[in-house]
């Protein structure tokens, strides 16, 4: 006898994304999912403080306009070119939905963002990865065959390694027939958007998100800039779906948090210079890794194995990220967090080491 | 020559689901999208108030434990009973996409939930709608065919209209092979809910929300409550769009609306005070309507057009819905604003009439 019922069979199966771990545990130094160490720009404070609470009572703009208008001007676009959803993973999650209804593979790379293959199979949409090669470089000319869309990250996670805007120019001329989505979640980290090329290329798609560079990953705020056009459908999936996704909260703190260039250009400066310190000191223990402009390294031990550091870490109270999976088996993904906690890792490592 | 890309061929094209008016005015009488006219729990705004802003820089949690838990106690049931989300069409939207795979045609009224037909178009499932009988009421019987899934709303929308658990356990033994999914927006407001059935039939799946009774429609929270092993399935769709939905202060808010029970008790004995009081006034003004048990009225006039109606209200400054579709286009959905709204409404209405 089956325990199965007649309806299951009906039911879209899925093997879900594994977010890491958020440990409950305050005490923890949480290196492991890429956020931000420090906390959101004052602005954000103020609007929690002085909200007015009784407007929660009504839908919010449907249209964000408030925070929509902010990433506009930031941006230097138009309103109709940008598109905000619930974190990034919204909006990549939408994009996948409204433009890869092809017969064709999307493309990605093999070693990447571990959520695209998730969301190509939610949606059945068929696939393809491409080897990086030894170097983790993407190598741009395997994109030149037939394909229902493309989608890279810029810095690849989790590797960390950019590529500059022209590398993706000769991606979009060799594809101008599909879709190409670069997913910038880290780009403000040392490197150079692709937002200028979608006034060139209409069918490039840009994604970024409030979740690392703008410290707000607990508000869930991600954006897509692109052709008017491709906002336009993006939006008609996205209203089909729910009419009221971002709450009044997340968009005037967000576009607080965009309006606050100063604090923002601050923070980063930080976190750029903690990273190349911390390569330093990775490196002097043994460390090799790639050349990361993100906010975190890829980083693989000479001698000792990365699921033995990674679980040494984690009794010690240190969360970084690894994956026992191939080709990256060898690595452990570390977010940088402030000078006090890096320091702290470092002791740690050198303890185990 | 064409206009249209190449990639424009793969898009997922929709026609999205038009929500009610958010005019900017504030000084606007808004009785259009059923908001409850009160602000919420004043706990609500201890929490924004005290809230430690710098936690935003980290995600959320993932499984929004503290509102599941306080749900699960509400409503007798478990933790894994509860499934939450970002709004109570968030929820339907993943419900949709989880359990309505099949080859058969889901089945709904026909005067119903307008973005029922819009989920299903998007998500490519059969439908069939049912017609409603000549007093708006649903034939129970005629959910006896062979189907995909059955979605209705008690009370209905926008007809107001309310059912007893009894009719929806008929519904649910003449079904034990489809999933029955129950959308209990507005059942707080004299309604029973069909809750405790979800013990008796694991195909069922109650949905509410927290926009309309709980005064929290800016926060965008909705739940579903059904046996385990239907949570799980959808929660593992939902992981498989975005691990993150609920933001921290959604999660924190929702659970302290939820435990002010006195708070909630006492503001729905109003609105069904003024709604009473109303069809009292509208029946005076030559209105007939349903037995509402919602928070709204479903009125037709006995002589003036319902678009006249609402258009000259709208001059007047006061919104309500209307829709310009077969069978429903003689009415009005009249949301139960405060009795000092309401005042305003009739008075505008004797104006007009």
């Amino acid at each position: 006898m089956s325990n199965t019922a007649a309806w299951e069979n009906a039911v879209r199966r899925v093997v879900p994304y594994t977010p890491g771990e958020q440990p409950k545990n305050q005490n923890v130094i949480k290196l492991n999912t890429n956020e931000n160490p420090f906390p959101p720009s004052p602005s954000v404070e103020k609007i929690l403080r002085e909200y007015d609470t009784s407007q929660l009572r009504k839908y919010p703009d449907t249209d964000s306009v408030v925070l929509v208008n902010e990433l506009a001007k930031r941006y230097n676009v138009d309103s109709d070119n940008v598109f905000v959803g619930v974190g990034s993973d919204d909006v990549l999650s939408m994009a996948f939905l409204t433009f890869f209804g092809s017969d064709k593979p999307i493309l990605f790379p093999d070693i990447t963002y571990s959520f695209y293959d998730v969301w190509a199979d939610l949606y059945k949409i068929p696939y393809k990865t491409l080897p990086l090669d030894d170097n983790f470089r993407i190598i741009k000319e395997d994109y030149n065959i037939p394909n229902g869309g493309i989608v890279i990250p810029n810095p690849n996670a989790p590797t960390g390694v950019y590529e500059d805007p022209s590398f993706f120019e000769e991606i979009l001329k060799a594809n101008p027939d599909s879709i190409v989505i670069v997913d910038e979640a880290y780009i403000d980290f040392g490197g150079l958007s692709c937002i200028p090329l979608t006034k060139k290329y209409p069918n490039l798609l840009v994604v970024q998100t409030f979740s690392k560079s703008r410290n707000l990953a607990g508000l869930r705020i991600g954006y897509a800039i692109g052709d008017k056009k491709l906002i336009k459908y993006m939006n008609d999936v996205k209203f089909s779906v729910n009419s009221y996704t971002m709450n009044p909260l997340s968009q005037l703190c967000g576009a607080a948090a965009v309006a606050d260039e100063e604090y923002f250009q601050k923070n980063l400066a930080e976190i750029i210079r903690v990273r190349e310190y911390s390569k330093e000191r990775l490196l002097a223990l043994g460390f090799t890794f790639t050349d990361s402009k993100s906010n975190f390294l890829f980083a693989k031990h000479n001698t000792k194995d990365a699921g033995e550091i990674f679980s040494e870490l984690k009794e010690k109270g240190i969360y970084v990220r690894y994956w026992n999976k191939a080709r990256i088996k060898d690595y452990l993904r570390i977010t940088i967090g402030t000078q006090e906690e890096m320091d702290k890792l470092f002791s740690a490592l050198e303890a185990i080491l």
